[in-house]
């Protein structure tokens, strides 16, 4: 029998009108809704409000261990994982980011789970869903013309041509837009100047929208992102181009979280995806908050593996945002383990125990990791057609001698009944103490943060800087921004900054390139290598596939 | 007493919720809505299709004399003669265009009716409405990647890269994209060339769009659009390029008309909104379609003044969709007929009957254009508060000399209360026989069809072409798209080519500088004019005004 593909199961799926989603997540009253189609809905920032009052559920982070190229899942663990709440009879919300629609036409998939543990309507949440980063071009590139104006109008700011940091983005994956000339032609067209594009998700004003907890404080935090420094050297800031209040206007329904649901038709939160490198990697904190006051358990995730996503779900979302999870899934699958101790991607079908010995030492790292959070851990593994019993024992065992929860997990073949066993586990887990705090104090020095989660987190020796990292590091902290977390951008394959070393590297340095603020989203980003914000197309991209069969009124090729 | 500006009095507006609106208009199955909030939604294609066995009713279409810096208020008539029909108990509809999002932030303002006789909720409309032009903005730059992409890849098409047509697109005013080089960097960022961004609603896509029957139509229509000539000078087509069918993904829900209501809660389709000078300039034929299938009077417009709006009104949409009107109104103002009398701006609070004596020329003109298209014609005033009765008295007994059918509107004032007299006149109109008829034939040659616009419509004695344009015609009918109609890219504000030109001109020839083909939209575009397709912000942007009240949880100072 042949297996069906995610949009094949997707589009099978008998979706329940939004309203009944929402009902089951206790918002009964239509009003308190903003329909998109019948399967879609913005909560109305009246309900979240009347919603405020209710008590905190438990929060359940799912995370993973360093990312290979025969994936994890974490997405559909996370799914799953709320399917199998619910189908135990918890009231339980997932909160989930929301895919960018450039990238579903070029190599990678959409995001919204797999098998039979997925988000649906599929198609719509890796198009255009409800419009939010659309909503969210329009407010970035609506500031890059009025700084462009501004300059062109006069400059009366005084504005360093030369020190424009703000860049346009659209929501595509296109290299010719990495790096060009703008305002060339006669001198009506504006000023010349080098520019560059990102691919939306990487606006600083994604962080900024998942980070803030209302309008007002969106506001306050678009105001104050630094679009260019002047002549003398000091920041300007959105604030000062005067367009906080047409960027908020643009953003305003792009604030309020979106209900969907899952194949089993259990309510999801979807909402904001800023990139984990360079920014935070997590959905929106409102969609997070309203998680915890509808349900009894949130279960949410963050991007990559532990080392990043989780440090910075920690150290930046939930230190802003006062959050506190009661547990963390580790998400592992043994053909990622297997990678991580050596074999080639293309024998991983094969048992191997040697490697399965070897490469668990990276799940270990990240167990490590979240238990100087004081989070509880469940280990999960995402179970594959090739694995062996044996290899689930061994894991199994492995993990109860750390203290560890542990979980196989069936949900993409089974959906919410493949997910009982890890539910179990992890409503064991969220009634252990929690006693979670963030790795490092606010009042630490911006290198004294670095240090701290190179060596604590990936297991560096030591850390060195370039010359210009170690300048501006001290112009971040001469400016006030030096009590703000870290946001580190790492390669997410590796805990060291080498992409290549796979399982627990050792002896090692992280090395600093280059460090920039962000002062709205409020975080100060650290690359350790060259991260690209703009990705291109491959030589056959997605795209080709991709078709709307008329006849059928259905969307075909989207995976 | 202060006069209320058009934001306070949509925001004071009772609306109705849109299902309710929506079963005015017969469509009383809550299905058949895509609902995006309460107040707005698409119809879906399955409730379309189950219209198509009612009967036509009768086409209305709005045009106005050349506009001027006094206003016209096209739209305004046109939604304030739709109340006006509903308000005798007639069952009328509009359709309309979606105004640009980018412009909302420059200088003008949104574009949803005005005083009495809007369209809410007009903060929506103005703004990111049902995301169909996002959706454009969207299928048009994946185009532009994907071909991009193409020639970076290997180039297996031999696309000439100095000779690539297809341009990105923003919806914002940025002039600093109007001329830029893409793909600089290294070898890994693309190949560099010149490019252009223009502004979403000048995308051949939009012209696709607004004229596509169904969504098969609009896949060949994407299809065929060219997009480059390779080293042999042959059309590259987005077929070629293989991005077809992912487009038509993106545009699957942008395809469908969306209603909304007036401020007395009439329903109104707003979909699709193309350029006026380089595209037809008026909204989709499926809207229009649609609105002539669910009212007895459907009431649409067409962008600028009757030469441009309602020729292209005619020689394309009704041309290309078989459409057929059965009366036009064209709006005129006391002030812009002595404007084009040649009183400047700031002494049009005066009566000056001779100078409107001079100025209603420019109205004969388009009565006389409108006949030829044997269509019966109704001319309508919208009132000012400076206008004289002896005005008045003036206007209405020359154009009943003329055989034309005239009313005082005054629905910018009171609503659909204020526009009965214009709405009797109207269904006066309508019951004469109609023998609509293009003015030209699709046999006839490119430079046939130009004359004849020029010479019929426009007055003029004759036609120039710059050598390039010659050259291209010529090649445009060797490319096999001679029997196309002619797309005229001309300044509104004369009849001429000529901006200052006013009232009637006489002894002037059109000077065709620039042709090039739309194979898509199905139009051959001729320039007789430097058109601008991306605009500038001004000095002082309307975003500096704009902002979102948390307090009062709404937006304020757009207009």
């Amino acid at each position: 029998m042949a297996v069906k593909t995610d949009i094949e199961i997707a589009q099978e799926a008998k979706m329940l009108d939004i309203r009944k989603v929402a009902a089951k997540a206790g918002i009964t009253n239509e009003d308190d809704l903003e329909l998109y189609g019948k399967y879609k809905a913005k909560i109305s920032d009246e309900a979240a409000k009347a919603l405020e009052k209710n008590e905190d559920g438990k929060l359940i982070l799912v995370t993973a261990i360093n990312p290979t190229p025969a994936g994890e899942g974490k997405t559909t663990i996370s799914i799953g994982l709320t399917e199998a709440l619910c189908h135990m009879g918890k009231n339980a919300v997932a909160a989930l980011r929301e895919p960018s629609l450039g990238p579903c036409f070029g190599i990678k998939g959409g995001a919204a789970g797999g098998g039979y543990a997925q988000v649906v309507p599929m198609e719509d949440l890796n198009l255009h869903f409800t419009g939010d980063f659309h909503a969210i071009t329009s407010a970035n590139n609506l500031l890059a013309a009025m700084l462009d104006n501004h300059i062109h109008q006069g400059n009366a700011l005084r504005i360093d041509t030369k020190r424009v940091v703000w860049k346009r983005c659209v929501d595509m994956n296109d290299r010719e837009l990495r790096n060009i000339i703008i305002g060339m032609g006669g001198k009506a067209d504006g000023i010349m100047r080098e520019d560059h594009f990102i691919i939306t998700v990487a606006s600083e004003i994604m962080g900024v929208l998942c980070l803030a907890n209302d309008m007002k404080d969106l506001k306050a935090r678009l105001g104050k992102m630094i679009v260019a420094y002047n002549v003398d050297g000091d920041p300007v800031t959105a604030d000062d181009i005067q367009a906080t209040g047409s960027m908020a206007v643009l953003l305003k329904d792009a604030l309020k979280p979106n209900m969907v649901q899952t194949l089993e038709n259990t309510p999801v939160l979807v909402h904001g995806g800023p990139f984990a490198n360079i920014a935070h990697g997590c959905n929106s904190v409102r969609a997070t908050k309203l998680a915890l006051k509808i349900a009894d358990y949130a279960v949410t995730e963050a991007g990559f593996g532990a080392d990043l996503g989780a440090e910075k779900f920690f150290d930046i979302k939930c230190r802003l945002s006062g959050l506190k999870p009661a547990a963390a899934v580790i998400v592992a699958t043994v053909r990622a383990l297997k990678y991580n101790g050596g074999v080639p991607k293309d024998e991983l079908g094969q048992e191997n125990m040697e490697a399965l010995k070897k490469g668990i030492a990276n799940l270990d790292k990240h167990i490590e990791n979240i238990k100087k959070y004081g989070v509880p851990v469940v280990v999960t593994l995402n179970a594959f057609i090739t694995d062996t019993q044996e290899e689930y024992e061994f894991i199994k065992k492995h993990c109860e001698e750390q203290g560890c929860e542990f979980a196989l997990a069936k949900v993409w073949e089974k959906g919410g009944e493949g997910g009982v066993e890890l539910a179990e586990k992890v409503l064991k887990a969220v009634e252990k103490p929690s006693e979670f705090k963030p790795l490092y104090k606010d009042e630490a020095s911006l290198e004294e943060k670095i240090e701290t989660v190179a060596k604590e987190i990936y297991g560096a020796d030591g850390i060195t800087y370039s010359d210009a990292a170690k300048k501006e590091l001290k112009h971040i902290e001469e400016m006030g921004f030096g009590n703000l977390p870290v946001c580190m951008a790492k390669t997410q394959y590796s805990l060291s900054d080498n992409p290549k070393l796979l399982g627990r590297p050792e002896n090692f340095t992280i090395n600093v390139r280059e460090v920039y603020i962000n002062a709205g989203a409020g975080f100060v980003v650290v690359l350790t290598g060259k991260v690209l914000t703009m990705p291109g197309l491959p030589k056959k991209p997605a795209a080709y596939g991709i078709d709307f069969d008329e006849e059928n009124n259905k969307i075909v090729g989207l995976f």
